[in-house]
């Protein structure tokens, strides 16, 4: 990288007042996305249909991975509210700038809709014991959060060995169910995406079922709301609900075909290692680091066979 | 909060596997917003309006805070392309998902618009002295990118006090240069604002100039582009940017009176507190600690006189 050295010599004795960068060039390594070309098949996992959710909106579809090892009764709940179609028609009614997108029935105050068999109580699961987790793969990195953090089947976790618990982490994309001050009051009827940066306050203050893992753009663009928390008001249009489906009960010819990338492979380390140290020539400084919401999975279409 | 330990004593013999939440109540506290609600006049400052940039699209007007202690020559070259007007009828050409939305000539590759008296290439300032910065107020939580964290002005700011550097961070919002591989490859023609999840492995790598204190949803909720790295392809629709002026070339009339909380404030610390130690009767679980990108700088319609 002679330019940014010649730049370092030319420049520092004129602009002493303001310029440092370029202390010294960084070797070039491979990134990311080059280390996600070398992978094998096995490297890689289908979704499982059992534990995916569809929900279209007229704009498309977003695809929902559900992580039932973090919260068995919320996840059983919002199964049952998938298939008796209990989101289907409701809309997203709540798109707050850099928090979070919601989704559920904009007339559960006035007129709710019936909640069918499913419960209208779920015991938070804001964190569940360790031992539910086999898969976590730690992250070396410091975090503020939690006393540890890793990656658990493709999510982001944290975890306290002294409490031995663990929870999912308030990632972009991550779902979450809304609830009032009970810790028992949220039943799946609402749910919610971060759309901004990770609201780690957030972690083990609600149950977290899942992340989007494809059309989050559909939620994240949504126009913000101009209410309080970004709720929309009675004269501003909301997105309608389609419908939500378990994947298992869509007919297969209109599945979406995903993969996600096993966090618990060698080579999601190595991922997460070329975020943590960037190579040259673009990258002049590499923080020997990378926050847990930085250190995103990998999702791809399934090759064809 | 006598219901979440109603729930905790009834609900843990019957779901011991998966509820760990409740462990004890918080102390309701002063949320930051009601904080907020206590400032007086002189706990903020307005924008000065030689230092405030209106990018005017077609959905409403964004303005941009710059920060001159942190990058005084792409700003000062920034400047002179707003003066004549460079930016007008340039477009947003960039909308990666939870990364950037970015801006700037749409043919620079092939029939480039004329840069006038501005400079094509500006001096990397990628971090400055920390002689630049008399007002930053540190912030006591550990973070992984910068040696030492806190605000200045009303900017999020990393620091190494053995280097002596200063820089500010990649929060949501904040606005940067985009450049080439070279470190003075960036003149300001091309801007980017953070969209997601705060991208800090940028952090002391590019020229950050200032933050978006109003308007960001209309970067944010932009359609992000179909070809790589969110650029929008030849046949996709590009927001057009109207105009780009300095709020002192623009009569009083027509400015947006906004003002920042100082973070210099006493105030502005409890802010960052509460933050750190959110309070009952909703939250259950206080992490004592705020990651610097979630402690955002209020912002506010200035009171009418």
């Amino acid at each position: 990288m002679a330019l940014s050295r010649t730049f370092r010599v030319l420049s520092l004795p004129l602009l002493a007042l303001s310029v440092t960068a370029s202390a010294a060039d960084l070797p070039v390594r491979k990134s990311a996305g080059e280390i996600i070309k070398t992978s094998q098949p096995s490297d890689w996992r289908p979704l499982d249909p059992a534990n995916t959710l569809y929900m279209e909106l007229p704009g498309g579809r977003v695809v929902i991975e559900l992580a039932p090892d973090f919260a068995p009764l919320a996840i059983a709940n919002i199964k049952t509210l998938a298939k008796e179609h209990y989101y289907d028609g409701l809309a997203v009614n709540r798109s707050q700038d850099n928090y979070v997108a919601q989704w559920g029935d904009p007339n559960a105050e006035t007129t709710p809709k019936s909640l069918g068999s499913a419960k209208a109580k779920v015991p938070g699961e804001f964190s569940v014991p360790m031992s539910n987790d086999k898969r976590f793969v730690r992250q070396k990195d410091f975090d503020g959060y939690a006393p540890q953090i890793g990656h658990s089947n493709g999510f982001p976790v944290g975890r306290d060995p002294k409490a031995k618990t663990t929870w999912l982490a308030h990632c972009y994309g991550m779902v979450g169910v809304g609830r009032d001050n009970n810790t028992d009051s949220g039943s799946g009827a609402e749910l919610y995406a971060v759309n901004g940066h990770a609201p780690r306050h957030l972690d083990r203050n609600i149950t977290v079922v899942g992340r989007v893992v494809a059309g989050m753009p559909l939620l994240a663009t949504l126009p913000r709301g101009g209410e309080t928390m970004g709720f929309y008001g009675a004269k501003e249009a909301r997105t309608p609900i389609i419908s939500v489906r378990l994947a298992a009960d869509v007919p297969e010819a209109e599945r979406s075909h995903l993969e996600v990338m096993r966090s618990e492979a060698p080579i999601y380390q190595a991922v997460i290692e070329a975020q943590r140290n960037r190579g040259g020539p673009w990258n002049k400084y590499a923080a020997n680091y990378v926050e847990l919401c930085n250190a995103t999975i990998p999702v791809r279409e399934a090759p064809k066979l």
